[in-house]
């Protein structure tokens, strides 16, 4: 961790995947919350939140002091994407649903299931623990902004979102497993992760409910 | 700790209670999800998130990683309840009001009031921490639940139900605190949890309000 | 942290700080549960959750156990502020919008601004860390109480009330950086929050949104 700045943020997969969600968070959830007049307290407020509530959870998690209040670059990197959303907003009707935003989003959600399954074998929890960790760190944020939004935040749920956080930590743990370096096993889990979300949306993929599937397995009550 | 599966699950209080709480509450989170006609990921997602959300704030509580992310039984328990809830719901029209799941879900408050005063106590918190902490771990998976679910959490406070984790609390310390070993304490915890839970729901009660108590006590303004 | 309780209490400006705070948010919290007809669990629930849920969560991201579980004289403070509000709540027919609840919620937020000052300092993390942990200290509180009371969190971001706590923990840290004792920094923050929280009331002060920022640098869209 010692070098200059650029070595900070692109000398290491974690750095260089940490960098790139919060800006994309940021301006996610900065996006949203101009799309909601929020005044610009409000704004700045959403859009850190999304940024670095799943960051903050993890390293909860793990049981270590947040790196958002260790580290002065991070909270930067957020009020860049802030300042992107708000500059934005003049130029663009509706900044939240701009196909930019979506694939930020996307870029977003990668990057941090990718952080979060770092950190998490650091740790050295389980492979549940890898998949959870991944998961709640691509998530969470975006489930805080919904909350401050005053919007339920189980949208998370409805689309297939969570799904590839959560297929991206299996990666990252299979590709580990198999005796992969970590850069080789970030890149497959970002690489998943983004493609299957980008897939979703492109498709329209939907899971099934339960009683879409007790229907299909001839189990009617 | 050492010894077969049965030995880690059955051989101390806090293992056998911890058990019983997870299946049931995965049981009871999931039956909402499929009532509410979540896909399956909701699904088991609101499940888990009712049995670990207790846990994993107790573990945070007393700055330990969370059980949940470093044992990989306790997740397979989680799964387990959330099986059982899928395969109830297409035998049963409402599975989250049949009385076996207010009775799955009567047990699983116990079990979690109980395990929550073990850790609090093994942690060397206050008395009140470790009421706190029984109360939380008891109730925290509900309410998360309830917030997924988009429900008002505070559901939790019209009933007479977190205050019965309240009451196992407080006969945890009561019973430790006269000298009885571990064991005793954990199931006279667990007894008055279960039974004034059980009670409340069989005879309605309710706790007054303040306006109702001040009437009462003649103090109207 | 020797000598009798009024040393405990007053002797340092964290203790005498915290103290005020403690009994402040719980009247605050309580006095809004009684306006909604909560029961006395809930009513106290509330209450003891808008003074205890700042500093437990300042306590977590610090990575320490929550000083709430550790102090047996914290309890007590929550409970006399509950206690007096549903006194107060006898002869008020509006607790939560009387003057002197307004007051107390000034004050517990300059109170819980500078002890999350505090604490952040002594836990060593960055400028932005300071302030992070001051005003999710000082809000945090109030943010719970809502969610309980069912209200959205964001109130806090309408009016001009976290925009406080950021502007004292600002106050500390320069203050602290200028090479002033602990005290005088303790001071500073304090006075700086409870300032602007009632010139905030008094005058009706609002942050602009973005549209209207964008409007005024001649940005429209």
């Amino acid at each position: 961790m010692t070098g200059g700045v650029l070595t900070v943020l692109f000398g290491d997969p974690f750095a260089a995947m940490n960098t790139v969600g919060l800006v994309a968070f940021a301006l996610v959830g900065a996006s949203k919350a101009v799309r909601e007049e929020f005044d610009l307290f409000g704004v700045a407020v959403v859009g850190l939140a999304m940024a670095f509530a799943g960051g903050v959870t993890r390293d909860l998690l793990v049981a270590r002091v947040p790196l958002a209040l260790r580290s002065p670059v991070e909270i930067l990197l957020g009020l860049v994407g802030v300042a992107l959303a708000v500059g934005l907003s003049a130029r663009l009707a509706s900044p939240d649903e701009h196909p930019l935003t979506v694939a930020a989003d996307a870029v977003g959600l990668a990057a941090f299931a990718t952080t979060g399954a770092i950190v998490a074998t650091d740790a050295g929890v389980s492979a549940f623990g890898v998949v959870a960790v991944a998961t709640i760190n691509a998530v969470g944020g975006g489930a805080l902004a919904d909350v401050l939004l005053d919007r339920p935040p189980f949208i998370l749920f409805e689309d297939f979102y969570a799904s590839c956080a959560v297929l991206g930590g299996v990666a990252y743990w299979l590709v580990g497993t198999l005796g992969a370096p970590s850069g080789v096993a970030a890149a497959a889990c970002a690489a998943v992760t983004v493609g299957v979300r980008l897939l979703a949306v492109a498709y329209g993929w939907r899971l099934p409910t339960a009683t879409q599937l007790t229907e299909r397995l001839g189990g009617k009550s």
